[in-house]
């Protein structure tokens, strides 16, 4: 397995699949024949469930008509008025392939805006396979890496005294809407840290830019830090966004839109229409069924009892961030020994865990769903305490 | 349009139609209704023609049973055997999503593999959307570039001074299989060139990449250099590998094996099986019929005919480049004034071209097809000189 280390069946616990044969709804099944209820959910695209009716029938009804034509489809624009439409500070948007994509055209666009060259990130902070942010260094060169300057996340000092140390020649201050790095403890935003980076891109003249490629469209559906009241220049969206089809969107301020029609940034399926519908499909019904709130009841419901199945047998289990896209922890369990051993007693009855990466709900994990998981970390648990 | 001047209607002819509604075969069909022979084949993508019923079949069963799952399926490993059992060199495969992808995971490869820096390149050419690439500099760094080195196309003493100039810090030399720079003539590669080139990589434990994103499976389905006999370490596949479904490819030789496990590079939607079930249709037709061969000929039937029509009115008109893919030119032509106004008349016919780009073939494109085409494109000289 090349690549994402976190699908990488060799770092997994040893029960861990490794190819997936089939998905439906919350579950999924390997090419065993194994049956799972699947908390990785893609690692983020299953946002309503695999294969879900309405977005399928969605891609297959465009696909009859054309996907990857000689230039855009009506779609293009109909997809770019729904996001405008629902995340509160788009004005524009722009549809790519890749998270990474998102997150590098919106570096790339702020940039151009500001004619400046650093970029403000997070310690640790994963936004993509770009030069920039691959977590491994192999093959990765100096100058790729000359323009990041790293802050700890959610420390004010920390970040005011990287914008000073840089005054005058930041581009963007680049944020995940919470701390989802991968091995620790998820950590929600301290809204005065969010309002502070607000405040300090403003003052230099650089564009504040949210990673919502992981977040998008399960925290909240016209941006994450709404409910805080601190929006973005830009946001970086891909994942969830098409229900598993493959797109990624940047979107932005007005602002921002002579640069961003002026940068050189595309790709062969950057066009396509068949991604599109679905994304259209996707958000439309996110919107409509308040998507966000169906998977915190999910997820609560899921946390909740994960954490008491734990209590009952004296281990501290933990499942940290938003209920939507928890990590499993457990208190002292500092070589994650305990965190695998559990997700691999989990993945031999049917429950597809992580140990050390997010996990995604779905609004295909319902009540009966979670449950029936539930019913099986119980025993998981027992066979751990055994 | 953001993003691909090729695409954008703003920069095109007139009659240039801008949103397309659907493909089928070799025709195209914009939202206005209007018909088009589709010579641009989605910029490469559309190897066997819009819609083909073999790969779309392979899609719709592969989406019967999943897509973006939580992992790999086992389409994933029959793509990767199936590319190392046709392109020549390949002893190992990975996927991607953008052409983009492809090229940036093959200098990521070499820099791993070598632990060196530098980048040969030709001068103007084009290996994607990446910030060592882009032909516009907005919202690109001057460190983004610092490690990149141009050379002359097809220019030997040019090849070995850049060389000679980074001796000892040369992770690759990236050249595209025959010289397909936009607004100029294409040329053929030299023989005695490439194999300068892959002397030269030898000689400097650097990796010679063939960016095969716009040729490949058009004019070898072995390796764009077969027939030369130049095998590079590293081949950058795309637009035309899946017949339209979003996918790319890099493919390699075992000594860089170990590299390509090393390095961090990843997307969201890079294991999805759809594309891949699509990609192994598409290969395995474009084996059994031998779709270059089916190319060129009816690229040279177009060709001829065009050329010839041209005369007939007194226009030199030149397809240069190989038939399968070639690019429209004119004598003294120099602001493309006639280019464009023949692009128009064509357009307004039915017929899809481009000015400044180079054009696409496809197997759909029938000497019927082709012979429907040149009968508009006589009309459209008959304008131009009337």
């Amino acid at each position: 397995m090349y690549g994402h280390m976190s699908v990488a069946a060799g770092l997994m616990p040893p029960s861990y699949p490794q190819f997936y044969a089939r998905g439906e709804g919350a579950h999924t099944w390997d090419v065993d024949g194994n049956r799972y209820v699947d908390f990785l959910c893609a690692f983020g695209p299953m946002l309503l469930g695999h294969r879900h009716p309405g977005v399928e029938a969605a891609a297959a009804r465009q696909a009859a008509e054309g996907d990857t034509l000689s230039g855009p489809s009506a779609r293009m624009v109909e997809l770019a008025e729904l996001l405008t439409d629902t995340v509160a500070h788009a004005d524009w948007a722009m549809m790519a392939k890749n998270g990474t994509d998102a997150t590098a055209m919106a570096v790339r666009v702020a940039r151009a805006a500001t004619g400046k060259r650093k970029l403000l990130k997070a310690a640790v902070a994963y936004h993509g396979a770009n030069d920039w942010f691959t977590p491994k260094p192999a093959g990765v060169s100096v100058e790729d890496r000359a323009n990041i300057v790293e802050f700890e996340y959610n420390d004010a000092a920390s970040l005011s005294a990287a914008v000073s140390a840089h005054h005058g020649d930041i581009a963007a201050i680049i944020l995940t809407p919470f701390r989802h790095d991968a091995f620790v403890e998820q950590e929600l935003v301290d809204p005065a840290f969010a309002r502070l980076a607000r405040d300090l891109a403003t003052e230099q003249g650089a564009a504040l830019v949210l990673d919502e490629v992981r977040t998008g469209f399960r925290l909240d559906v016209h941006g994450a830090w709404e409910g805080i009241g601190v929006r973005p220049d830009l946001t970086a969206f891909s994942k969830a966004l098409a229900n598993g089809h493959a797109i990624a969107a940047l979107v932005g301020t007005d602002p921002l839109r002579s640069a961003a029609a002026d940068v050189y940034v595309t790709g062969s399926f950057w066009y396509s229409a068949v991604p599109m519908a679905a994304a259209i499909a996707t958000v439309q019904e996110a919107v409509a069924l308040d998507v966000p709130e169906v998977l915190r009841l999910a997820g609560e419901r899921f946390r909740d009892g994960l954490e008491e199945q734990g209590r009952q047998v004296g281990l501290t289990v933990r499942l940290t961030g938003p209920p939507q896209m928890p990590i499993l922890g457990f208190a002292d369990d500092p070589d994650k020994a305990l965190a695998f051993a559990f997700t691999d007693a989990a993945v031999r009855r049917g429950v597809l865990l992580h140990p050390w990466h997010n996990m995604f709900l779905s609004a295909a994990h319902t009540p009966e769903v979670i449950d029936a998981a539930l019913e099986a970390t119980h025993e998981a648990f027992a066979e751990l305490r055994g």
